[in-house]
């Protein structure tokens, strides 16, 4: 008898506690019914949220780890020191196969830090990437890398292309996903050399992929392609800044409408609109980032997701396990290795 | 007798045409009692409409030039076949001393070509910087480099901290502005090489800057510093970023306003309201870039600048000439070169 598709969770991660896990699997057991879930954590806090609700009784195991890993933490402190935290034994229970995901809403770099000394990283793949979903005009958009690495090389962003079409395959079930790199204009000789490069191996590529060339920054607004390749560095300050740029815009929203009686009288009425707009814009809604490139899939959850978000992190990860998007990246990775030695050979 | 300040201006640089030069003109010699200006373009086209506006005729001048460059023009060719063309006048007429600062509203890489050629460089800065002025929830920061270059060392960002601290002081007035360095977190370990080399330099310098640190992406829309230091690839990206999320948020403004007939009743009561947002977030009234580092001043007016969008560039352009903005970039880059070197001398 094989087991149920089981998720591993960081119960201790988030800012609001252990709390908001139990209320987001209270969600997601009525949308999943064929799941397990493991939670990893501090049995004294788990075992009373849990058995206060009957309907996780046949559904969830709890599993004690006596440490936490803090905001603060630096990664090569958890490495060194955090064999016992919630963060190492969620992320062991996919290593040892008892669990098919991980979910945490913990500090992103000791996860990611903790999640590659566990799993390891992909045979051909040279660097993980955290993938994140952009609201868009159109609907939604993949871009990666948004803060795993700190640059990238032209084969570095060759490999965040397979997986950001790997990932879009199996979250928006498109057949050939439409890719860009990003750039600081959209013409063949702009960029860096790196941005250059990646371009160049993909234009000549058989991924499954449209590859669409160079975009740029409101590109990824506007759903121009389904996938948005950057390195890290780049990937991070552009998903901060629209953060930012969404809060600003919302604030001159909010004095503008407070600036006279009529305007006060307006946002009354259109009140109901205007929370809309605030949920959309909310960053707890987003479900966080997902760790692509490790033998195994991580989710990395808002550290200040509320149940709603946390759920959604869940679905996210239950989906990637139910597609086996990480064999798709090694196929897909070695027929471009392949096709690359093919071509250099070709030039002798 | 010395001449009166002039500003140089590539009439035919814009997609609008000289029409809204015109137009800008009439709205800045109110302002700018004081200040001459030299047309450079199309003399058939520029002569009716100065003469249509008897006020401009004391103030302006029209120097004839036959060529325009477009917007698809590439730098390289601009710079060997330009020489006739408006924006190459404009900028000559800097490099002569008939003018004190250029403004045009054309293609950006050309104008950023033609400037290093007629201009060059200031002594000890290596490479001209585009900076621009950036709304935020306490008002507006400088952000530098967000385009003249696809990556910077540590030296280079040094290059632009000075530049943009010469900026904050003759703009805004600071004495000692706050000037932090774009990176991917706050803590001193983050970031790539080239930020933290640069973090080191500034934090052991002399300038008369409060230097910040490192600051990440949504800090910009905060105005956490008044001067934001980044490398041209990353800093174009993130303007373009924030410039699709905001044109996202409106979009899904208008959507929420739409959804029911209160809150389109609501909204047409706010709609003065609704009106002013949309004004503050018109690309059209940013008034583009200034070219910081060359032996003379250039501003980049934005190419879909109207009118309003034109003048305000010319009143930064003026603004900019009469601060001597040069003289304080070439010495504060001395005095930083002068620490380095005997940092160096003290490690032997």
């Amino acid at each position: 008898m094989t087991r149920a598709l089981t998720v591993s969770i960081d119960a201790m991660g988030g800012d609001a506690g252990p709390g908001i896990v139990v209320s987001a699997l209270l969600k997601t057991i009525l949308r999943q019914p064929d799941v397990q879930f493991i939670l990893h954590g501090d049995e004294a806090q788990l075992q009373p949220l849990v058995a206060r609700q009957p309907k996780l009784k046949s559904r969830v195991t709890i599993e004690h780890a006596s440490g936490q890993v803090s905001m603060q933490d630096k990664p090569s402190h958890v490495l060194r020191r955090g064999r016992d935290t919630s963060m190492w034994h969620a992320i062991q229970s996919v290593k040892d196969g008892a669990a098919d995901v991980a979910v945490s809403a913990g500090n992103t770099g000791a996860l990611m830090a903790v999640s590659m000394f566990g799993l390891g990283i992909i045979e051909g793949i040279s660097r993980p990437a955290i993938a994140t979903i952009w609201p868009t005009l159109r609907g939604q958009t993949i871009v990666l890398d948004v803060g795993a690495n700190v640059s990238a090389t032209e084969e570095q962003l060759v490999d965040f292309a397979v997986m950001g079409e790997a990932f879009a395959h199996v979250i928006f079930g498109l057949a050939r996903p439409k890719v860009g790199i990003l750039n600081v204009g959209a013409e063949e000789q702009k960029g860096n050399d790196g941005v250059k490069g990646a371009a160049q191996i993909l234009r000549h590529s058989n991924l499954p992929i449209d590859f669409h060339g160079f975009v740029e920054g409101d590109d990824i607004a506007k759903g121009t392609v389904d996938v948005v390749v950057t390195d890290g560095f780049t990937g991070n300050i552009a998903l901060k800044t629209a953060e930012g740029t969404a809060r600003l815009v919302s604030a001159y929203l909010r004095q503008a409408l407070k600036r006279s009686l009529f305007s006060k009288l307006g946002a009354v009425i259109a009140s109901g609109a205007l929370h809309t707009l605030r949920r959309k814009l909310d960053p707890r809604t987003q479900n966080g980032g997902v760790f692509l490139g490790l033998n195994g899939i991580v989710v990395k959850c808002h550290g200040s997701a509320d149940a709603v978000g946390f759920a959604s992190a869940i679905d996210t990860a239950i989906d990637m396990a139910r597609a086996d998007i990480n064999a798709r990246i090694a196929s897909d990775r070695s027929a471009i290795a392949a096709e690359s030695a093919g071509a250099r050979a070709g030039e002798l």
